[in-house]
C-alpha cells in the first residue's frame, strides 16, 4: 500500500497554564493507507510543528516533511526506515522537522502492525513484552508540605517508584530544595523509588548540582534527571564524576539518534529516557534502546502525556527485560485521558502490560477529542497550505 | 531602551530550484526600540520559523520565543545574553525556536551597536577587526566539465581560496567523485586552497567516506567538510583518526552552544563552521569562536545568502587575527544580493573587511525587497497570530 494521507491536529485544553505539565496540548497524527489508519502524537508545540510538514520548500535540504512521506511505500518495517532516511536528507536544515517526523513515524507503525495483524514491538524483532515498574511522574509542590501529601498520596495508590520534578525545585536555595527532597522522602516511605527531575534549570553549572548531591544521596534518590540542558556533555560528565555519588538520567530533550549516541558516549549516565514523540519517532528509539542496553545504560521511556503516547514509548525497549522502569503519567490533564479508549492500568503487582493487540493496541476517542480542536489557518502568498481536517 | 516591536519577514525568489542553494528565500526579522531598528536574518525555513515566534504557549518550556523578547530591556551587551537565556529557558521544548532567535539575536546587536554608536564586534570586546580571506562557496557542477570551469572562472575572478559542496558529490561512484574532485584542483591551480563539502550525504558511513581520502589527499584539499550529519560524534572522530589524513570541517548545523562544544570536544576537527543564522545568533557564536580558539581548533563563518548574514557571521571571530578563512558567497540569488545596499568586496589583496560603521555596518535595501514578500497569515482558534507586516 501507499501512505494516502497524513492529517495533523492541534488539541488544546481551553485554558494552557504556565507550569511544567505537557499534557495541556497535544499534536495528533493520523495517517491512512490501504483502508486502515494510524495514530501517533508529537510531543512539540503544535503550530511550528503542523507548519513544518506544509511549508513551502526553502533547498533541497529544507524541505516541508510532506515531500517525504506523501505516497510513499508502506508494507514493511524497511519502508518505514527508508522514510526517516528520506525525512532527514530532504529536511535537515529544517530544525522543526524530526519533532513532526515523530508523530507521523509512530503512526506509521501503528498502520503497519494493523495491516500485518502484529503488535509494534513484534515488527520492532522482540519476541516478548516484557511488564515495566510504572513510576508515577508529577510535579513537586509549591511548598515542601504539598510535596509530602503528593507523596503520601503516590504510595497510597500503591505506586513503588514516583518521580517528582518541576515546578520550584533547584530554582531557590539549597535549603529549599532539601525540604522538598526529604518531604518527597518521608511521604514515599522508605522502600519506595524516589527519583528527582530538575527540569534542566542549572544550565550547565555543575557547582549548583553538586550542592545537592549530599541531600539526594541520603533520601536515596534513584536518579537525578536533566540538571543540565540537553547536550551539556561536560557538565554532565563532571557531574557523574562527583562524590556523592548520585546516578544521572537525561535524554529526553533527543530529537535525533546522533544526539543520544553522543549522550550516551559522553555524559556519563546510568540511564537513558527518550521520548519517541520527540526523538524522531519508535524507529530511532529502537536504535537508542540497543545501543543503551549494548553499553549497559538503562533505557526509560520519557512519557507525561496520553496512553497513545505511553504505548508508542513503550515499544521500543519493551523486549528488554531487564530495562524495566517506565515513566507513567499520573496527572495528566482532562485532553491526555481521553485520547485513547484503551487505558494501560497497573496490575494486581503494580506492573504495567503492553498487550498483543494489532499495532499500539489502542484506538482513538474520536467523539470526546472534538471538542479539544483548535482550528488552525496557514495561508502563504495567497495560496491556503493548512485547514485543520475533519477528524471523523 | 525596551524592545518595541519584533517583526518577521518571509522573502522567496519565484521559484524555488530543487538545490542546494539557501539564497533562494530569506528569513528577515526587524526589531525596533528606542527610534532605532536592527536587521538580522534566519538561516532557516521562514514558515516553521515565523510559527515558533507567534505560536501559543504549549506548557512553562515550551513558550513562542515571542514571550522571552517583546519588552525586554535593551542598553548593554548583557540585556542580549539575558534574551537568549530566557529563550533557552522558556522554549527549550520548542525545536525551532533556536532558529527563530538566531535572527532576532543578530538584529539585537545591530540595534544596540547603533544605539551605542559601535560596531558590533567592539561590543563583543574586540579591540580589531582583521581582515579575513573569503573563499568562493559554490555548487559542484552537474559534470566534471562543468566543476573544471567553474574552477577556472574562481581562480581568474582573483580568489585564492574555492570550496565546492553539494550537487551530484558523494552520491555517486567513488570514481565519480574523483574525477569532480581532478576538475575542481586542475581548474584551479595548484596554488588555491581547494574545500570540498559533502553537505552530510554519507550519513555515518566511514568507510565510504574513507574510500575518497587518497584521492583528496591527492588534490590536496584543504578541508573535508560535512561527510557526516551533524552530531554523528562517532563517524566524525574515526574518520579523523584514518589514513591519509584529511581535515575535517563541520558545525553548521549546530543549533546551539552545547551541540558546538560536543563537536569541539569529540569530533576530531581542524575547523569548526558556525551560522550564526542558526545557533542562536552571534551570542553564542562567539562563544564557541572563544573556545575553538583556546582549543586551537579553527572558526569559520558559514554564510552562504546576503552580506547581512556575512556581516553578522564575520562579528563573532573578526577579532581573532589567526582564524583567517571566511565563506564568501559568489553565486547567491538575485534576492539575497538585494538585501543591503552596502556589500564587503574583496580588497586589492583579495581580503574581506568589516567596517567601523555602528551596529553590522549594512543598511537594508527596503525598496528593493518589496518584490519578494510572501503575504503569509496564520490564524489559531479564529485569532489571527501572524499577518505579514509593511517593510516600511
Amino acid at each position: 500500500m501507499k501512505i494516502e494521507s497524513v492529517d495533523f491536529f492541534y488539541l488544546s485544553m481551553p485554558e494552557i497554564e504556565d507550569i511544567g505539565d505537557g499534557s495541556q496540548d497535544a499534536t495528533l497524527v493520523r495517517v491512512r493507507a490501504g483502508g486502515l489508519e494510524g495514530w501517533g502524537e508529537c510531543e512539540a508545540a503544535p503550530l511550528p510543528t503542523i507548519a513544518a510538514y506544509v511549508c513551502p520548500m526553502s533547498h533541497s535540504a529544507c524541505k516541508p516533511v510532506r515531500m517525504s512521506v506523501e505516497g510513499m511505500p508502506l508494507n514493511e518495517p524497511n519502508d518505514i526506515r527508508r522514510i526517516m532516511e528520506k525525512v532527514h536528507a530532504h529536511s535537515f536544515d529544517l530544525l522543526q522537522a524530526d519533532h513532526t517526523l515523530s508523530g507521523i513515524d509512530i503512526a506509521l507503525w501503528d498502520l503497519l502492525g494493523k495491516k500485518l495483524n502484529e503488535p509494534v514491538y513484534s515488527l520492532l524483532g522482540y519476541n516478548s513484552a516484557y511488564p515495566k515498574l510504572p513510576y508515577a511522574s508529577q510535579l513537586f509542590g509549591n511548598t515542601p508540605e504539598e510535596t509530602y501529601q503528593k507523596a503520601l498520596h503516590s504510595q497510597q495508590s500503591g505506586f513503588r517508584a514516583v518521580k517528582f520534578g518541576w515546578g520550584p525545585i533547584g530554582k531557590g536555595s539549597v535549603e529549599d530544595d532539601e525540604d522538598h527532597f526529604r518531604a518527597a522522602r518521608e511521604g514515599l516511605g522508605k522502600d519506595a523509588y524516589l527519583m528527582v527531575d530538575i527540569g534542566t534549570v542549572w544550565g550547565d553549572e555543575v557547582d549548583t548540582a553538586q550542592k545537592r548531591l549530599s541531600v539526594l544521596n541520603e533520601v536515596n534518590t534513584y536518579w537525578l534527571e536533566e540538571p543540565f540542558a540537553n547536550m551539556a556533555l561536560r557538565a554532565y560528565k563532571k557531574l557523574s564524576l562527583s562524590n556523592p555519588k548520585v546516578p544521572l538520567a537525561a535524554g529526553e530533550g533527543c530529537n535525533n539518534y546522533p544526539q543520544a549516541a553522543a549522550m550516551l558516549d559522553y555524559a556519563g549516565l546510568n540511564f537513558i529516557q527518550i521520548d519517541t514523540g520527540r526523538i524522531g519517532g519508535i524507529t530511532p528509539a529502537k536504535k537508542v534502546a540497543e545501543e543503551a542496553h549494548a553499553k549497559g545504560i538503562v533505557y526509560v521511556n520519557h512519557t507525561f502525556t496520553s496512553h497513545l503516547a505511553l504505548s508508542a514509548s513503550l515499544q521500543p525497549y519493551v523486549g528488554l527485560k531487564d530495562h524495566i522502569i517506565s515513566e507513567y503519567p499520573v496527572e495528566p490533564k482532562q485532553l491526555a485521558k481521553d485520547i485513547t479508549t484503551d487505558k494501560f492500568l497497573p496490575d494486581a503487582e503494580g506492573y504495567i502490560n503492553l498487550t498483543e493487540k494489532a499495532g499500539l493496541g489502542v484506538s482513538i476517542n474520536i467523539s470526546d477529542l472534538k471538542k479539544y480542536i483548535l482550528d488552525v489557518e496557514i495561508t502563504v502568498d495567497g495560496k491556503n497550505l493548512y485547514k485543520t481536517p475533519s477528524l471523523d
